[in-house]
């Protein structure tokens, strides 16, 4: 049994990014590896890019697949024990998730921060009762405080296109109309600085991430001073993680936007963002559509992460 | 051609079990019969367990499988001739159905009872318009007044933990704080008295189900007498039968709950249920976390019912 | 690279039509085609037949098949540049495309007419930026001004049941109580002028569909004169074409209804409708139930125009 739910299950980074070679370049080699086996997504958030590319992985490796949209108005889960359920529950999680495991091998499961409780959000509520009671390997499809399938189609991508054994690599903050969860810039500090990269997050005062996930990475306030040099700038918006202000917007300076001045400090860097993206907010036309960017090609490797963890869990089977 | 709706399409339901056996312990032998075969699943209500469970035993036999929700709300189907239909109907059943059929193998059909209707609801409207019309062999996946997937499972499942040739098997009226179908009771008392177990169906006064379907059981009133020396306890809410209330909610006694109180009154009894169980209702946490709770291995039961009788189907394609 | 939006895309007719006659026979004779390919239906609009057709289609040629319903409230796309994305849409189609076309090797989208905008309807708006964006083989499921795998389904149909080698169709327009696109008529006319049958299109004044697809055809506005003789009568509603009203329901005369009166005027003809299909104002029970009526055998063929032009897709890849 193995779940993968962080940097931590991948074991070796520099063994997972070969693994994660050989699976782009043969695809459909290990087709008798998923034989009779099946994979259960669980959507409790919406999705395009997880959802496709989870599907395909899954089928590259010869699974059948069966996808779940959980909408939560229509079947909301009790989670407390105890409780008389009259209301609009209709069922325990208790029970749900104990037989979703019986009719699969391995389960996918999304679930988003709420963004209003951190400590149920921080203690991935969700995701760690599908670990302990679906008797099944527990794949994060993003989950409240992480996206490792993201983070590591990131450095997938990053390998792809580095220039150098140890490239500088800027995450940085920027603008958007809504609040969103830490799960991404979370995972894309904590993988970056696992692959051994010149890591600096850059965000304005009030915006620093849990430094259980920026270990390793330098912290900027100065987004031109930390884009000087970058050889690959990683654009992204997330809402406050301080207990102050836990889930809000405190900010949409606009001078944060990834522009052409703003790449013009860079060592000629590529431009990444995990998609979907608010164009003219978090990056300009222009940028996004510069040859540096390579925004499709990273999504694209989403497959390839995705395939290798489905791959390395099905051999444990 | 052959339809699964009831108890009276399995055949002798001795040699059923035998073939259900073969397929929980061989869930891979068939899937030659399956082959370039197509399953389809129309849901007209939603669904958890027998969504994931019939995919899972299509696929078990190397079937396609197509999921198709109906939206009741976005396709209403007209049922009467005649009708001018230039309202909110956009489609007579007379053309949805055999355009259905002609694009598949086996069709499942999920459609509930809607509790106003009772003649409606027990001429099986839905179902027996797909059965006349659609030119496949028609699956229950719940329909108005019976559920016997479920049943069959449920069945599986006491063979598997039954101590003696003859267990007494009580299924209980439990309180719930909405109007539910009789499908799942019905079938079962169907089922079980079919299987030749000692059964006893206990409600409160104008709760009894259609004779039709409790043939061969006892029917009782008082609980706690029901439940002496029980080996099974299968409870279950269902709304009122009986003309005058039909798919009302006349109680809602919580004496009626199964307790640790009740249990202690059996014969050291397993405790059943089909899901999802309203917990404090139906049940206390302490009954259905007891190891004598055995709902999770009857829920997994699901894929050997729906598999065996797919396979039946398929053999006569 | 070849994808399939018009009757300009499917080659010459004839040799497509003894493709599709192939198809029909020998349904899973090409299942190695598509053996690790994967199609991706995308639907923007809802859809029952084409759903279920095209994804039998691609399984019987052995494809993976992934469908994407889009609900547009949920995920709206940005298409115009320059926009600060601040608003509802999360996402732009510049990035959702190249996404998409990344995970599949074949996509087929459905997207209907606004309705409102004739030139972004005409334009084709959606469908154009699949095709320029998405890198991959795109197959029209219904666009705003056209149904090419429901025409050629239409023409198959003919094909099997014409009693002279060039017959007498007759396309009549009928009322509805909605506005419904121009797609299935423009290109019912388009092809079935292509096929070389002798065709007729009668509508109401201020009915005529753009010139464009009725080229070939003959064009007339009394119903019984066009009726005379018919071999096929295919009846269909739309709302206007002409710019005044575009998109508009102008007439709802239940004289134009097909009935057996109106049938009684033609050489016995068939009676053919796309379906889904509004009794009593398009047609009557009479007609639709009577041994004439073809309309299940035309949805039927939905599955081998669709399998058709995608083994030819496949053939290419």
């Amino acid at each position: 049994m193995r779940h993968f739910t962080s940097v931590h299950d991948i074991g070796d980074l520099k063994s997972a990014l070969e693994r994660a070679r050989f699976v782009k370049e043969n695809p459909f080699a290990d087709k008798e590896l998923g034989r009779d086996k099946t994979m259960l997504l669980i959507f409790f958030n919406s999705s395009l890019r997880t959802r496709l590319s989870t599907q395909r992985a899954a089928m590259n490796l010869g699974m059948n697949v069966i996808v779940l949209d959980v909408n939560q108005g229509a079947w909301k889960l009790e989670t407390e024990r105890g409780v008389v359920m009259d209301g609009d529950k209709s069922e325990h999680i208790l029970e749900a998730i104990p037989v979703m495991g019986s009719y699969c091998d391995i389960i996918g499961v999304r679930s988003f921060a709420g963004l209003t409780d951190k400590s149920a959000d921080y203690s991935e509520n969700i995701l760690s009762q599908f670990i302990k009671y679906s008797g099944k390997p527990v794949v994060s499809m993003e989950a409240a405080t992480g996206h490792p399938l993201q983070a590591f189609a990131d450095i997938i991508t990053i390998e792809e296109h580095k220039k150098c054994a140890r490239p500088k690599v800027v995450m940085t903050w920027a603008p958007h109309p809504k609040a969103l969860p830490q799960a991404v810039p979370n995972s894309f500090a904590q993988w970056s600085a696992a692959a051994g990269y010149d890591v600096t997050v850059v965000q304005p005062h009030g915006y620093e991430l849990s430094p259980e996930f920026t270990k390793g990475c330098k912290i900027e306030y100065n987004q031109d001073k930390a884009l000087e040099g970058a050889d690959f700038v990683y654009a992204k918006n997330w809402s406050v993680f301080d207990d102050a202000n836990y889930g809000k917007v405190i900010c949409k300076d606009m001078d944060w936007t990834v522009s052409e001045k703003k790449m013009a400090l860079t060592n000629n860097a590529f431009f990444m963002h995990c998609l979907p993206v608010r164009r003219n907010m978090i990056v300009t036309d222009a940028v996004i559509e510069s040859p540096q960017s390579i925004v499709i090609p990273e999504a694209a490797n989403r497959v390839v992460s995705a395939q290798t963890v489905i791959k390395d869990i099905l051999k444990t089977l």
